[in-house]
């Protein structure tokens, strides 16, 4: 392999393929990132054998082959180095960088080594635009479960219905819905759960990539997120999504409505006396226009806060995990928010008008 | 106790006293800060038993007193609240705090259990402006020793000569040195080593109030910096600092003179290479005007890479760690430095003709 690339372009690729390699393995191979030479482009490949990435970019090549080198030095070093033209040069396995004022030597490991990454684009079923697709994960993902024990839960359900695809994401303690409207050339309907590790890469990789058009392809275990020049393949998570809708509230007897900034505030503000407590705050929202949060900590002391509220229906007041509600607010990036309660015992919602079909549902504590 | 106080004002306060605070010990009163009125001020003060910090400020007293509260809430609860008038209002052992929207009551202890802070501002030995004292310490205390296996060596000796006051810190693999005027008025000398964790915090203080005039007093083992309206007392080390000078070479067989961010990118890029061989660089200055830096890993390959110099003399080699020349190179902010080498064996120095009265000389390692 004889090579010549802009550092500019292989940097980029090098941070994103970098993520995903398996530092702890015993397999050296698998934190190496793999370089190799496929119809006149670059391949930068990683996997941590539960995803993985494939990056395409442009270079001049004299002399075709591949090599693995270690993620973390190869990035570390390309990125090290000043934006100029990079000179890759294999010598059995060792890679020669060359590039202004800087010349080194990699070991590399054999490219057939590097586990096979599948090609699973026969089957594509979506095509959406990265923009609307980063801000629908951006407001649900959080929701999904950071523990395997129920694997399930920690995932994100994509149904394809028509031309609707929703997305939800649940810990079983609060669960966020978004549905986004599809070009109705595709006509598949589907039901997968992919892993939410997944979601973030595919959430970074499309924050990066803004302008580009998401592809998705999938068949009967696997998911392959395609984002211009990248390809993200990970495995789908197997079995059956909870049957969520049941436990949505349809009405809510008390509706208030809040600047969010405002909202965020008091919470951040109120939960520095809730650590003890679980996080436990108390919402008390009165009919005459006023939200008050309080907390209560036996052995530190308490806090009493309140916003102007914008209130419809008789008030009531709820407990809830003060954390969850923080967790939607500090992503939703609306003007206003809405928080619907039913008495004590039925879950709240968070909806805004700023965000069309998306609702955030977070069960009550017992206070 | 019953006052009143800018947020801003008590914000500031906090964050500066609540560094010093011991979480980790089983006195409870050590994790608090102490607020108390005194001669129509307030004064927030905490301590580790290594080192106390008395903050005041201006506070309309209705109520004098005094409480202890836990540093980290109230820390935390103040800076959370608006930019508005807070008040404090003591009855027994619990604080209430109203502000804007805000209530709430703190638990504290009683202010007779708070540890005294000594007052030692009877011999004052100096005082100067807390941007040069900034400027000086920054290329110094980098260089202390961050063990205590030899206490001595943990600290920063303050040699106050006539009119100089000499700072030095050396964990004996590298030594930083320098010396700034002093007003003639101070006639007392003094030799003196200020724990690297005081001078730490002095520094952090000094950057915030970089306009204020720095008042040192000090007794037989105990230093004060007065920094505006801000107290710091802290116990000296004991023992007698190395001596130093006899190490610095007088002359040095050659000279390179650097593009300061030059050579720290190259010394960045490849100390990469040197992480597995304790981050050993060999340094090859040749008369011709080129500095080439070399890291050898027998596990992961190599790295060469050269800068233009400016070199007087015959050139030479020397192998340094290359983390002690980026710590001085990172923090000098100059445009250009020298390094001076002579042989192998001999200690390097690094010098800049931008800053007067300094130098930092490193052990050469074999290699």
């Amino acid at each position: 392999m004889k090579v010549s690339i802009l550092k500019e372009n292989l940097s980029k690729a090098l941070n994103t393929t970098g993520r995903i390699v398996n530092n702890k393995g015993t397999l050296p191979v698998l934190s190496n990132i793999l370089l190799s030479t496929e119809d006149g482009r670059i391949r930068i490949a990683s996997t941590n054998l539960e995803i993985g990435i494939n990056y395409f970019i442009g270079a001049k090549i004299e002399k075709k082959g591949s090599i693995t080198v270690p993620a973390r030095l190869f990035t570390d070093y390309i990125t090290s180095l000043p934006n100029e033209k990079v000179d890759l040069d294999l010598n059995e396995l060792t890679l020669k960088i060359k590039s202004i004022n800087f010349s080194s030597e990699i070991k590399g490991i054999s490219g057939d080594e590097f586990p096979l990454i599948p090609n699973i684009k026969n089957n594509k079923v979506l095509s959406l635009k990265a923009k609307d697709l980063k801000e629908a994960l951006k407001i649900v993902y959080f929701a999904a479960s950071v523990d395997d024990s129920r694997p399930i839960l920690s995932g994100i359900y994509f149904n394809k219905n028509e031309n609707n695809l929703t997305l939800v994401a649940t810990d079983s303690y609060r669960l966020a819905e978004k549905t986004l409207k599809i070009d109705k050339e595709f006509k598949d309907n589907f039901q997968i759960i992919v892993p939410v590790k997944t979601v973030q890469e595919v959430f970074k990789i499309i924050s990066d990539n803004i302008d580009d058009e998401v592809v998705i392809y999938i068949n009967e275990n696997q998911i392959l997120f395609e984002i211009g020049n990248i390809e993200l393949i990970s495995r789908l998570i197997e079995g059956q999504f909870p049957n969520y809708k049941q436990i949505i509230p349809e009405n809510s007897e008390t509706k208030a409505t809040l600047n969010t900034n405002e909202f965020v505030s008091i919470l951040k503000t109120s939960i520095l006396f809730a650590k003890e407590n679980a996080n436990t705050l108390k919402i008390i929202i009165n009919s005459k226009g006023k939200l008050e949060v309080i907390a209560e900590a036996s052995q530190i002391g308490s806090n009493d806060a309140f916003i102007e509220a914008e209130v419809e229906g008789k008030g009531g007041e709820i407990s809830f995990n003060g954390r969850y509600l923080l967790d939607i607010l500090q992503n939703i990036n609306t003007k206003e928010v809405s928080l619907e309660i039913t008495g004590k015992l039925s879950p709240g919602l968070i909806k805004t008008k700023e965000i069309k079909d998306y609702l955030y549902l977070i069960m009550p504590l017992r206070s």
